[in-house]
Formats: structure tokens, C-alpha cells, sequence
């Protein structure tokens, strides 16, 4: 059974919409994703810093549309690790773990990684929304469009603008032929 | 510069002594390595459920003796990811952390892996007291003696019985050749 890493934050989880509640909770300004296509998360929510190391901000993200059904469906055909990048906030590591088992139960704690750089991951598939880490990897490559890639070429990874999309696309590479 | 991947539980931490301090406080048997040698860990500590299970106990491990002076050295040699199973215990995650930013400083987060399995971990080495992670890994590994695997035959990889040990065989593998 092929593997595939899944990245959670900006595929699985959508911190996007959350910075965008966080920022209008603290300054009353509604953040539009059209202003800030292109921008870094950093540049793109000045008060980032602040809101991810509060308490629950892990716990309580809210889900990519689709991406519990997609991941089901996938995880039927693949055998479906799900690598975050997490050590750089130590709080989040048992929240996003206590996200997993709310979300996502049919994962086993067996296919979860918390880790800082993904560069010694091994799988056959990754999907995620940061170039460093999908560049860094030697296997097939798919970009999750995320307003701080959107702007960008590609490059040698494969672009998805949704689950659905995501999903036929590896149901029909599946028939196709293997990956690698 | 290489890669390696070192696990902590067995082989920077001393969890054998801390199961045999809980045992002696919890029963007032004082338990010998000798006759737990060969036994799994499970079948020689029949409280280790409940003493994995309770606050603290990763947090406040002893250190594996040579393991901080050593993996300094071999941190300015190889590029060093502490990969450690911990996602069975979700409580660990956080405590694991801390226990290593206060005795491996040197070693930053980008480096630190928690997991379930270790079988989608690549590098060019692997450190491991668990025939189940060296087995499954592809490139050099050494076995690190503890009483659970002291009586087996360590097959394809390579026994070291403590840091000194490694640290030597680490430095005269770099001078003679590659690893892979």
C-alpha cells in the first residue's frame, strides 16, 4: 500500500480562517483573503505570534472544507501518515494530537508525526501548502493552494485548489499507473 | 553533512532504571536486570502501564550514562534528529520535549521528530534499542543494548552496548568511508 504524508495546518486545518477571526476579534478589522494573496503568514497577520501560542488555538481550529470525507476515502487506498510541523510550539503538539482523534478517529497514533523540518521524511506522496517542505522531498508533490502560495509558480509540484480536487486526482493517477 | 536518527526511550533516556525505582516504590522488590534480561519490557515490569501513564515520568527520566557528553560530539560531526515513539502516550509529547531542551540544548526543534511508527523515517543512520524500527529502516543501524533485546541475535545491525562504544565506531566509520 502506497504511503502519503499529510500536512495539517493549511490542508487539514484551516488557520487561515482562524487568523481571520482572531485578528477581527482583537482589532475589529475584517481581514479579506483577496488583500493578502502572496503575502507570508507572518506578513499576512501581524498578530500571528500572539495567537498561536494561545491555549486552544490548536485544539480548536476549524477543518478545510472536505477534507474529512476526502481523507477517509484516501485513507481506504493509501496508507495515510499525517506529518506537522509542531515542535516549534511545544503546546500545540497534544492538541493537534487531541485534533487528530476528534477529526480524524480513524487514524491510529501509529501514522502521526509531530516533528520540526519534514527533510527525513520518507513516503511515496506529500501534500502540503509550504515549498520548503514539498521541495525538500523526494517523492510526488502535491502544492494545497493556500493564499501565501497562491501567487506562486508550482514548480514541479502539482497545484490543488480543494480535497475534491485532490482527491480525484490521486484516484485517477491510481489507476494510471504507480506514482514512483 | 549525514544524517542520524537516535531514539530516546532506551537509548538517551535510562527508563530501565526509572521502571525499577517506580517498581521498588510501588512493591519494595527490588528487581535486577539480570533476571529481567530477555524478557520484553511489558513481561518485566508488570506496572508499566500504569507508571508510563503517570505525569512526569518522561519529563523526569534519568539520563542513559555518556548519552549528553557523547551526542554533543557526534552534533558537530552528523546532523542529528532525536526520532522518538510518542504518540502512543500523548501526555509524553510535550514532557519529551522539555526533557530535551534541558539536557540537549544544542539540538534545536527542527530536529526533534515525535512519532508513532518510524517507518517513513530517512536517514543515513538510525540508533535504536527496537528490532521494529531498525529492521523496517534502510540504511546503517546500530542496536543498542538493553536487557528486553540482550539475549537476540542483532542480525544485520550493528550491537553497541553504550555511547562510548558508538562514539568510537561513529568516528572510525567516518574516516574509513561512507556510510551509504
Amino acid at each position: 500500500m502506497k504511503t502519503i504524508a499529510v500536512d495539517m495546518d493549511g490542508v487539514l486545518a484551516d488557520v487561515y480562517r482562524q487568523f481571520i477571526d482572531m485578528h477581527f476579534q482583537d482589532t475589529g478589522e475584517q481581514l479579506d483573503t483577496k488583500t493578502i494573496r502572496g503575502l507570508k503568514e507572518r506578513e499576512a497577520f501581524p498578530l500571528l505570534e500572539k495567537h498561536v501560542h494561545a491555549p486552544g488555538f490548536f485544539e480548536n481550529a476549524p477543518l478545510i472544507p472536505g477534507a474529512k470525507e476526502a481523507l477517509k476515502q484516501i485513507h481506504e487506498q493509501y496508507k495515510v501518515f499525517i506529518v506537522s510541523a509542531a515542535t516549534e510550539f511545544p503546546r500545540s503538539l497534544q492538541e493537534k494530537q487531541s485534533w487528530l482523534n476528534r477529526h480524524f478517529p480513524f487514524i491510529p497514533w501509529q501514522q502521526m508525526v509531530f516533528c520540526g523540518s519534514k527533510e527525513i521524511i520518507r513516503t511515496d506522496i506529500m501534500i502540503d501548502d509550504h515549498f520548503k517542505n514539498l521541495d525538500a522531498f523526494q517523492g510526488k508533490t502535491y502544492l494545497f493552494t493556500q493564499p501565501h502560495n497562491e501567487n506562486a509558480s508550482s514548480g514541479r509540484h502539482l497545484r490543488v485548489n480543494s480535497w475534491e480536487e485532490l482527491v480525484g486526482l490521486l484516484a485517477t493517477n491510481k489507476q494510471k499507473k504507480p506514482f514512483l
